[in-house]
């Protein structure tokens, strides 16, 4: 009911924003963007993705302790937002490091660094992020005392161009999909996934903005639900027909025919082109790959990480195990009391199963030997 | 708390039941058997498994139609309990017609069977179980007037004959468990899926008590959580040490190598070997057929249905997708307003992703020819 009265009174405000954009995306336009930084207040605002979707709030980040949680606790996801996210910490270490010393300006940004990339581990762009940043300390003319100013550039440069990366990368990743497929999509991948637009949702939106007829069989994705949770709540901002299964579900309508591609985004692309993505994306391709089901991988080509040359190189984050046992059915636990779970958040979909690489640049082919 | 309390106090009883059984064994006398007769008050007492584990609660059938509604809303449900719920369903529709004249006695029966047979379409035992005691009504020395004590006396047999099947089809399936073993185990396949032991959730408990070391990983097995509510509650009665994990990570485990063995059990077997399983068991089979994780499913030749020529002839039940949408996580539904859903019950997996068929009469090999 919030959000109705949220939306509704957002209206004339996202009218004056909206005027150049298609209607199906003005709703968009309420919540977008998913990170940004409010200059009055000289904060990150981020949308809660936690509290979604029954609840539209906003995180407010003061200090680079607070980004660093919102990144551990999943407030804000996906690989390319999290690369964003990164580079406004650091924005906001900077800040308050404002009246120091340059050698402990310099210090703090380090250690805002090391904190930042620590927060999570698998999706490349996080590091990445960091690393380009802190590349400005290395810079002749670096001047901490302006490092405030420096390092939001940075920041807000980045987060432009993510848009304008992504907007690329659904452009490219549309012209897979053809009028009337059926696309079996994973965790989440849109909008939320990014600064907007993300990547293999992007793609599909792209392509229902463009007058294709999509459906989108969106998996839940346990443990998170991000594509009960977020993807189902896009596709319905976006007015893609969708209906929502569970993951184990996948092999069943891949098997009947009933699903012609398959989409998903990338946290870590190793050289050989195995992909790291939310746990499930193996299982998935496999069963897509055995029906003969094109699948899709849409990632901007900062996910590339040529430094690993396998899948089996990359570190999977395994999250605490009350993710996996606070499943509720009817407001009860399900799971008995004590009981033990695993983890891993991510899992290594092997080349062999996938069929199309997207980045910004276009199709790009493994092995791979450059950003 | 209640269902520690309610432990506490039952223990007495449960001593001067068990006494001849092994100490692991002891809880289970608590709640087993899954669906019994009560002599007294002439009715079907069965446990409640929707409320399952956070509550131990009996449901009881006074009249068929409170039967097919417990099949349906599985409050009783896997195929080996499914087909004894159908025989104790139609000896309650004889005593509810036992004043009727012979005609009408076998009128009620036929359409109680209907009933019955059409509460759930996929479990072969289901229908099978209505079928074999139909039967009776074409034997030339049927008496319609004792035809409550007939049926009751029917069903009596076919639930002893569960129990001694499943303890045979236990020993067999624990043949294929080496000491040490780490299986995954998909839906809930043990006792509370027959009268008792049920089916390979039975042959891990028989390895347990017979001195071998198992380990098992629950897959929880959406939509609706067998295995994180009743196989983990199970493992925990019987002591087997196990963690859950969601049916998605299946892949990432059985990639890893750290799952020796598969184990589930079937609602329906074709006579080429294709098996109708729990929605999941497709997936997790060709994730260990790409590993050369040996694959094993435990069932009762009754599940064999040899007029099905392959899975695909096997129809499929889909359920109401309120079932999918109605996860919830910190007490919120997770799911936007308005959202569809699918909700297929099962799916078919291949003969060639199955390696070893077990049944009370030792390991089998298709294609089969009889029961």
């Amino acid at each position: 009911m919030f959000f109705l009265i949220y939306l509704i009174l957002s209206v004339v405000d996202v009218k004056l924003r909206c005027q150049e954009r298609s209607p199906t995306r003005a709703f968009l336009c309420v919540f977008m963007r998913t990170i940004e930084w409010v200059q009055e207040t000289r904060l990150v605002k981020l949308i809660d993705q936690r509290q979604l979707p029954s609840k539209l709030t906003y995180l407010h980040c003061n200090t680079v302790e607070e980004m660093a949680d919102a990144i551990r606790s999943m407030a804000i996801r996906g690989a390319p937002a999290l690369g964003v996210a990164a580079a406004f910490g650091l924005a906001l270490a900077a800040q308050e490091a404002s009246t120091c010393s340059p050698e402990e300006v310099i210090r703090r940004l380090k250690q805002a660094g090391n904190l930042l990339e620590s927060s999570r581990p698998t999706a490349v762009n996080l590091g990445r992020g960091v690393r380009n940043c802190l590349r400005l300390l290395d810079q002749p003319d670096f001047d901490a005392e302006h490092a405030a100013e420096i390092f939001l550039e940075a920041a807000q440069k980045m987060a432009e161009e993510d848009v304008r990366i992504n907007q690329q990368l659904a452009e490219n990743g549309a012209g897979l999909i053809a009028d009337g497929d059926t696309i079996l999509h994973h965790c989440n991948t849109g909008a939320l996934a990014g600064v907007d637009w993300g990547t293999a949702l992007g793609a599909i939106r792209f392509a229902h903005e463009h007058g294709k007829h999509v459906h989108v069989l969106v998996d839940e994705t346990r443990p998170l639900l991000q594509g009960a949770r977020l993807t189902a709540w896009e596709c319905g901002q976006y007015g893609i027909p969708y209906e929502i299964i569970t993951d184990n579900m996948a092999g069943y309508f891949l098997r009947r025919g009933e699903v012609n591609k398959v989409f998903f985004g990338a946290d870590r692309v190793a050289a050989n082109g195995d992909v790291a993505n939310k746990v499930g994306t193996y299982m998935l391709s496999l069963a897509a790959h055995e029906s003969a089901v094109p699948v899709v991988c849409v990632f901007p080509s900062s996910t590339l990480d040529i430094s690993m040359p396998d899948g089996d190189h990359i570190q999977i984050e395994e999250r605490d195990p009350s993710e996996v046992l606070g499943i509720e059915l009817n407001g009860q636990r399900v799971t008995p009391e004590g009981a033990q779970a695993r983890n891993p958040a991510f899992d290594i979909t092997p080349r062999k199963l996938i069929n199309h690489y997207v980045t910004e640049n276009g199709l790009i082919t493994p092995p791979f030997s450059q950003k």
